[in-house]
Parts: C-alpha cells; structure tokens; sequence
C-alpha cells in the first residue's frame, strides 16, 4: 500500500482495460478499486458481501433482480450506490464511466454466481496499480 | 440504508457542520461518510482500523506521526489516501475541503486516542443523511 496520497486521474490514465479494476489503496482488508468500463458486463451475484459503486465520470447503469422483479438504477457522475450481497447484478454504461468500488479483498469481478464470462469481461480480483 | 443512488453533491448540501460527516450508505460492516471540513480537526489514533480519504473538493493536508518523526501528505481534489491503524493523525483544510471517508461502522471521529476535543470537531460515529 502506498504511503503517498494517488491521485485517482493518474491512476485512470495509467492504463486502457475496460471492466478490470486496479487495486488504489487498500482499508484493512477491504480493497479501493478503479476501473474504466463501456458497454455491457454480465449478471452476478455476491453472495457474502455488498459493493460499493462510486461514479467518477461518465454514467454507470446497474441492473439488479430482486423479490419484486427486475429494476435498474442510474448513477450519474458524482453518485454512490451499493449492491446488497447476495442480489443478482449487471453493470452496464452505454457511453462509458469511470467507477470506484469497495469491497473485500479477494472478491472476484464475476462474483460467486455469474452467466459465462465474454473475452471483454476480467474474471479477476483486481490488479495492481502501475503508476 | 437507501436503495436508490445518492447524489454525494446533494448529500454535501443537506448540511453545513463542519467536521460533522453524514453516513451516506453502508457496505457490510463500514461506513461511507461525507464531510465537509475547514481549519484544523485534531490529533488522534484509531487503535483497530485504517481510514480512507477521498478528496471531493478543496484541499486536505493530513499530518501522520511514524516512526520516522512528524510528515504531512496533502491531498488535491481527486487524490485518495489510507491512514494506517495506529497511526497518529491531524488533518486540516486551510482552505476548505469536501471529503469522503470508508471506515468500520461506529469508528468515531476523534479516534481511540486523541487531544483535548475542541468545540468545533463533532465526536461522533456518524449522523443519518437526511436528504
């Protein structure tokens, strides 16, 4: 973890992957992730912990079933939401956002119930920063 | 905890205390707050937990107490930063600033360990948004 404040704007510029976080800083053993995405990723479902969804830019769609059905929540640039665990989830930005997301380390990007992962998804726990 | 995206600008505008954050949603068992904060909060320790720092707006300076003697990290708008647990801890805003903040639900303000409480810090765990 650094020990110098990072600049989020830097670490957005520092590399070109959609939907595969980086890993900014870590909270005990909690992860701060950044990551560009456009377009669709894939419905999931954390089954043991809630995520945290901060837009930093562009806006950022979440499509999310629950008991009453099916509903999707918009989040402009400056929006929080959080995804409760175990909801069924599929993020989705039709002209592309930044995001900040919170959750625990080691939580993979597909979740722990997923449709089949597309060439455009990172099935990953996050990557490490390279700024 | 709400089940709709919070506006962080419209959470900022519901309230004028400084040094007074409002829980703005709920991830498992920590809190995201938003504060607005100006002049000088004091020194202080959280014995059992980092505390993340995202830069809304303005400027934040945080002094740290390591091993090594006194330093300060000053934060711009958009910078992120994590203050180990243990550490002891200062921060200010000569000029103002609007701050995000990821710690352990019922972690207070003021920390473990601190310096007298000044009037115009709030030694609390968080207040409800009311938006």
């Amino acid at each position: 973890m650094s020990n110098q404040p990072i600049l989020i704007s830097q670490a957005l510029a520092s590399f070109d992957a959609l939907w595969s976080p980086r890993i900014v800083t870590r909270v005990n053993d909690y992860d701060v992730r950044v990551a560009k995405v456009e377009g669709e990723h894939i419905w999931h479902a954390h089954d043991d912990t809630d995520e945290f969804f901060l837009v930093l830019d562009g806006e950022l769609h979440i499509s999310l079933r629950g008991p009453e059905g099916e509903r999707t929540v918009r989040l402009p640039k400056g929006a929080v939401f959080t995804v409760p665990a175990g909801t069924e989830h599929r993020p989705f930005a039709p002209s592309g956002a930044a995001i900040l997301m919170f959750e625990p380390t080691g939580t993979p990007t597909v979740g722990d119930r997923h449709d089949e992962v597309p060439a455009h998804v990172d099935a990953t726990t996050g990557h490490v920063l390279d700024v």
